[in-house]
């Protein structure tokens, strides 16, 4: 599907792609236990909601391979400690807590005989959560196919390709969907600061991929709006609550906003597993702040002046008044979102569970 | 004023600090002739609409010192030739054009007798747009004091300290006036990439300040209104149209939509002779395009992937609807600017005349 492999289960070890190395080496590491997998998702070695989810559950497959439990009941305590660690590495996606709690349901089927038995469910389980991140991002890219037109500009934030997911991607899936199917498209890619996840990797899959694209800072996306036609963007998510308030990579909720000053259709591609529907609305959304460094650092680069305060909330909230439509592989929300969601998790799940 | 000087005449050389090496090192450069002055504008050695024309100014004054011409009539054509170079060094800020008809109106004046009164008629009239530059900004943020309220949070664009002027000040001014009238601030300062002014210049100049001051990326500034109270948003510019649109560092535009939708009071700091009534409206401002490297790196960072296209405006224009009002050392224009414009103009135009 791509020529990379953002995560792969490499005989007992979790092999994955150093992101952090991207664009100018590709640096793949073997992850050995769950510590291993919580450092890097913490340090974004792999970052992106649906990939965090996906090794996250290898890394509770791991636990449970090298668990030396004689037991099931002590085997199951050992898990627990692993998503204790695990879901501790990052707040806001909560496809790292909807992964694990996959993997938990399944190992903790009391029907299931035995230590080996209960080892084997943890990998399964972790790697249909993988094989199923492809072809629910293969679906919502077919979903979307009739809301992208053709000859249109896209600005897309921060990366949502298959580096954020285990391959294909969400919004940069919807792209590349459109781009096999004939529609001629240019991205308009917001570098989004500060860790510059559109210029260093969106920027890298979409050259992978052939598809027309220029680099902006994010501060340009009006300018470019009111002097050219920009015809739809596109983002992913980290957590949508119930009534459709999204979280998602800061700097889009600007986005959001410019485009709606715009009436450019803003759309958030979300795969149902980060929905999540036990929360009422964007305020429960806990939101990341991560180190100073990420703003006052590029590379070796010192930027501020030593000892300056930064503020770096990792995520925002954009309220739902300010989406267009959400994409799910299940089909597409509209206003209201608080029916339409719902309605779309339950057939995300039985589509699942066939 | 400052602890440092952006631009002094230094026994017949123009002395500037280098604002790239900024906030690591001070750096100070000495100009020689008219090409030095236009190569250290171009490269935003000085940058700064307001400083950019104090420099050129000087550099007229140097072309004119250094001429070799044995009669009026070839010293001023000289003189033209310098302005044909200075004028074109940036396009946006109209400051430079401002500056440059200032001086060649007075060698210009018939009155003048012989090549040396000229000469020194030049420098007289650059060390006069230089000081009035200080004063002139004294005066807007003295103006400004009745709409700064106490205990405020304020988010700032770019650079529009003493280094983006001659001393003082333009929004940065603003700041430093309800700062010294013992009104509590807090700066949100937006790094703005893809220069980072904010996060290397303003950041700098807040510290030396004393005033409280926290970065952030340009993309956090709705989250921040979203979730606290930011009480108002204050920029400089690089050129106002006669019906208030005004082309300031690029990223102002998203800045005052966002700040629009939560009804933040958005103002923008402009010496008249910022202020260009030839012109009717924002789509007549030349906006410049920088070279694709202040997007791709980062110091000597490479951030994208080698080859990737990059569109790199340095400004955008905020239409006038989206702007509270506009201050100046004449006074506060409010909507409709076409009018209240064109009064503060005359009336700063006297202010210089007497």
């Amino acid at each position: 599907l791509t020529p990379y492999a953002s995560v792969e289960w490499a005989d007992g070890l979790v092999r994955v792609l150093d992101q952090r190395r991207l664009p100018h080496e590709i640096v793949y590491r073997d992850l050995v236990d769950e510590g291993d997998v919580a450092a890097a998702i913490r340090d974004m070695m792999v970052r992106g909601a649906p990939l965090i989810g996906a090794v996250a559950a290898y890394g509770l497959a791991l636990a449970a391979r090298r668990s030396a439990a004689a037991t099931p009941g002590e085997l199951l305590a050992d898990l627990d400690r692993a998503v204790g660690m695990l879901s501790a590495a990052r707040p806001t996606a909560v496809n790292l807590t909807w992964a694990l709690g996959r993997v938990l349901h399944r190992t903790g089927d009391p029907s299931i005989g035995g230590v080996e038995a209960i080892k084997w469910a943890a990998l399964d389980e972790a790697q249909r959560i993988a094989r199923e991140d492809v072809s629910v991002n293969l679906q919502l890219g077919h979903n979307a196919l009739p809301l992208i037109p053709d000859d249109a500009t896209v600005i897309h934030h921060c990366n949502t390709g298959g580096l954020a997911t285990v391959g294909v991607g969400t919004a940069l899936g919807i792209i590349r969907a459109a781009h096999e199917n004939g529609k001629r498209l240019h991205v308009l890619v917001d570098e989004t600061r500060p860790r510059l996840q559109g210029a260093r990797l969106t920027a890298w899959e979409l050259r992978e991929l052939g598809i027309p694209h220029t680099v902006i800072v994010d501060g340009a996306s009006g300018h470019f709006m009111r002097t050219k036609v920009v015809d739809l963007c596109v983002v992913g998510c980290d957590r949508v609550a119930a009534n459709g308030d999204t979280a998602n990579k800061i700097g889009t909720y600007n986005l959001a906003l410019v485009a709606s000053v715009h009436r450019v259709p803003f759309y958030v591609a979300a795969p149902t597993s980060t929905i999540d529907l036990a929360i009422p609305n964007g305020e429960a959304i806990p939101i990341e702040e991560r180190p100073a460094r990420e703003v006052t650092h590029v590379g070796e680069e010192w930027i501020t002046p030593k000892g300056t305060l930064v503020a770096n909330p990792a995520f925002d909230v954009t309220p739902a008044a300010y989406i267009t439509a959400i994409i799910t592989e299940a089909g597409i929300a509209y206003p209201p979102y608080d029916a339409s969601l719902a309605a779309l998790v339950k057939r995300g799940q039985a589509g699942v569970a066939r």
